[in-house]
């Protein structure tokens, strides 16, 4: 046999993984201490009342030979892909259910789409950037370039004219930055994409947390974005399914290479490498999207928004340079050191973890990630402790 | 961007989509007639009490802050692969829960493991052949061979001393055959593979089927396995979670390529591409290795092999050679003429439908396979439906 040496080419641990052992050493030597973790981007708000009554249908359904269900379509039920459909239809977008494809999460998507694509492919990710672009496209042994997104573009970086790209990935609410792209901006990628036949990897993870602002949720919202885009959401965040594990992405008909539609592609590959989304879980997130639903999961969001603002308005009056956090989860904050030296100094002195801006790329040194999914007593003594952390030392 | 051209030389149409095509059309035109369905591998009877009982409660500890849970470990909770790696001390192959990756289905991981593989590698398939092993390697442009399974050597190819396998494929009990190997004829694979730094795929979705017979359920009860094998298992057949979704994969510290352990490869596949199995889905499998939960498991493996048991006392009866039924869920029967006529006379003149032996390679051409997972009594019915077409009609 001979295995896939691009592997060999991958960093050993996982920016995640690290962190984790940092904090448990600490927690080991110090268990006096209350650490704060506003690291992992991990919701905290357990599963609303319309999902949980869902769940508990679909479970007795299981229980139930008239009512059992075995292998469903891969991908995902009509009954969700159509509520998806109408989720879409409410910020305006048109689609048809046979364009969504259920999954088990974004994650899984961004890396199984890579399948569809050639090695020979020129793969454009920004930097800083969610760590599972760049090492997918590793594993793949393709050649990246990246974009830097800092101060001087406002964290939104913007085409290059003279670049070289087929695959784009944009992630909008940005992880790590919690940037929001405007529609214009998406669409001088969309015209860019168009006009060199690339396609744009749409991280839409997020977008629940635009909240009421006048900034796309889709791509799709974007005109000529059906041939030139791929969207992959998910309901981690939008309603905590981090550990319940249901997303969708949208492959327009209309997404050509040749005479090859990319969304008949991703059909055979989900139907040969995949075999669906537990029929509960669907269920589940079918609930999401109830009257029911839907204002109790935008009520969980506005709970982790007012997180967002609390740590913002800190910020400001530390006087500490940032972006993100009032329409997204992220707080992308300068912390005016190495990063990973303000991991150790902020864990160490204020008991409050965050994550290195060097763990997303190159360009995130100097930077550091804090979350908005936190409790939000928890949050607000966090933001205490880094006043008080100033207050001692007013060079951190 | 340029596609996956491998992609293209994939045949458009799967299998089994065909099947039901040609089914719901027949029932379309002849709405009186009752289908009994005996083509797909799908399970019949519901979910246990004890996987039920689990899954009530881990969708009520979803609903609470106290013990809800976000992202857990992408690889599976402890309290699973532990559950798993004590099902297989009982069998007498010692494993350790870091060499066990819990997943969606054995189907996702059969597809991804080949990201482990260079594409340059000798494929060897069995034929006829769950059509996945073939279709995963097309769409990476490996070169495959494949081995006949015939009447000649009773459905359990043997292998070639001449041949260049890389990358083999055994699955036993074998789907669609029903045909299981013993001891000695897979340690002649084991030993192959070893002599030539080959790795087996071993899948071993069927093994529950295998009962009390003194035959091998799982490749690592053979001597040197652990240094040449991966094993691929699910719950759908065990305990009728095809709807439910979860499978698991192992692979042994031992299996090396240089001083690359695969084991290590998987973690990291799993880890930067998948995002683990939902939580309260977790909770339902640890419920299969309780007490209860084997003994109700076990109940409905006998209720589905009183079927195969059926089938096999039918095709003796009726003079057709076969093999399958006694200690695997699927019965391969010899028709005697092109297959998908088969399926249409069968169909149109006893209302039972199979799937057709070509479907599953070029070797499966003049065999059918029924499959064991029906109610008892559409399976009664069937065979009834059978013999009396056998007395109408002789040549049948």
């Amino acid at each position: 046999m001979k295995i896939n040496q691009n592997y060999l080419d991958l960093k050993n641990s996982y920016l995640f993984s690290t962190v984790a052992k940092k904090i448990s050493a600490y927690k080991e030597a110090n268990p006096d201490k209350k650490v704060i973790r506003m690291d992992i981007g991990d919701v905290t708000l357990p599963l609303c009342g319309a999902v949980v009554t869902a769940l508990r249908k679909a479970v007795e359904d299981m229980s139930q030979k008239e009512t059992f269900r075995g292998y469903g379509p891969e991908q995902g039920y009509d009954f969700l892909r159509e509520a998806i459909a109408g989720y879409y239809a409410k910020i305006g977008v048109a689609l048809s259910a046979d364009e969504i494809f259920v999954s088990d999460g974004a994650k899984s998507d961004i890396g199984n789409m890579l399948d569809l694509f050639d090695r020979d492919n020129n793969v454009l990710i920004p930097d800083p950037v969610y760590p599972v672009y760049r090492d997918t496209n590793i594993m793949a042994g393709r050649r990246i370039s990246f974009i830097e997104a800092n101060a001087g573009n406002n964290f939104l970086p913007m085409p290059d004219q003279a670049g070289s790209a087929d695959i784009i990935y944009l992630c909008s609410p940005n992880n790590p930055t919690g940037a929001v792209y405007s529609h214009e901006q998406l669409k001088s990628w969309v015209d860019y994409a168009n006009g060199r036949g690339a396609v744009i990897f749409f991280d839409a993870a997020y977008e629940s947390f635009v909240g009421e602002a006048a900034l796309p949720r889709s791509i799709f919202e974007i005109p000529g974005a059906e041939t030139c885009a791929v969207e992959f959401c998910s309901f981690s965040k939008t309603a905590g399914f981090t550990g319940t594990r249901c997303g969708y992405t949208v492959v327009p008909h209309a997404l050509v290479c040749g005479e090859t539609k990319l969304r008949d592609m991703w059909l055979r590959r989900q139907t040969t490498k995949f075999n669906g989304v537990p029929y509960i879980v669907q269920r589940a997130a079918e609930a999401v999207f109830t009257p029911e639903g839907l204002f109790e999961t935008r009520k969980n969001i506005a709970y982790y928004m007012e997180n967002g603002k609390l740590i913002a308005k800190t910020m400001r009056e530390l006087g500490i340079t940032f972006v993100g956090g009032e329409t997204s989860p992220y707080i992308w904050m300068q912390c005016g050191m190495d990063s990973w030296d303000y991991f150790d100094m902020l864990l160490e002195r204020a008991n409050v973890t965050g994550t290195p801006g060097a763990g997303f790329g190159r360009a995130g040194e100097g930077y550091f990630r804090l979350t908005a999914f936190g409790t939000q007593e928890a949050t607000a003594e966090a933001m205490e402790r880094m006043k008080a952390l100033k207050k001692i030392d007013p060079a951190f």
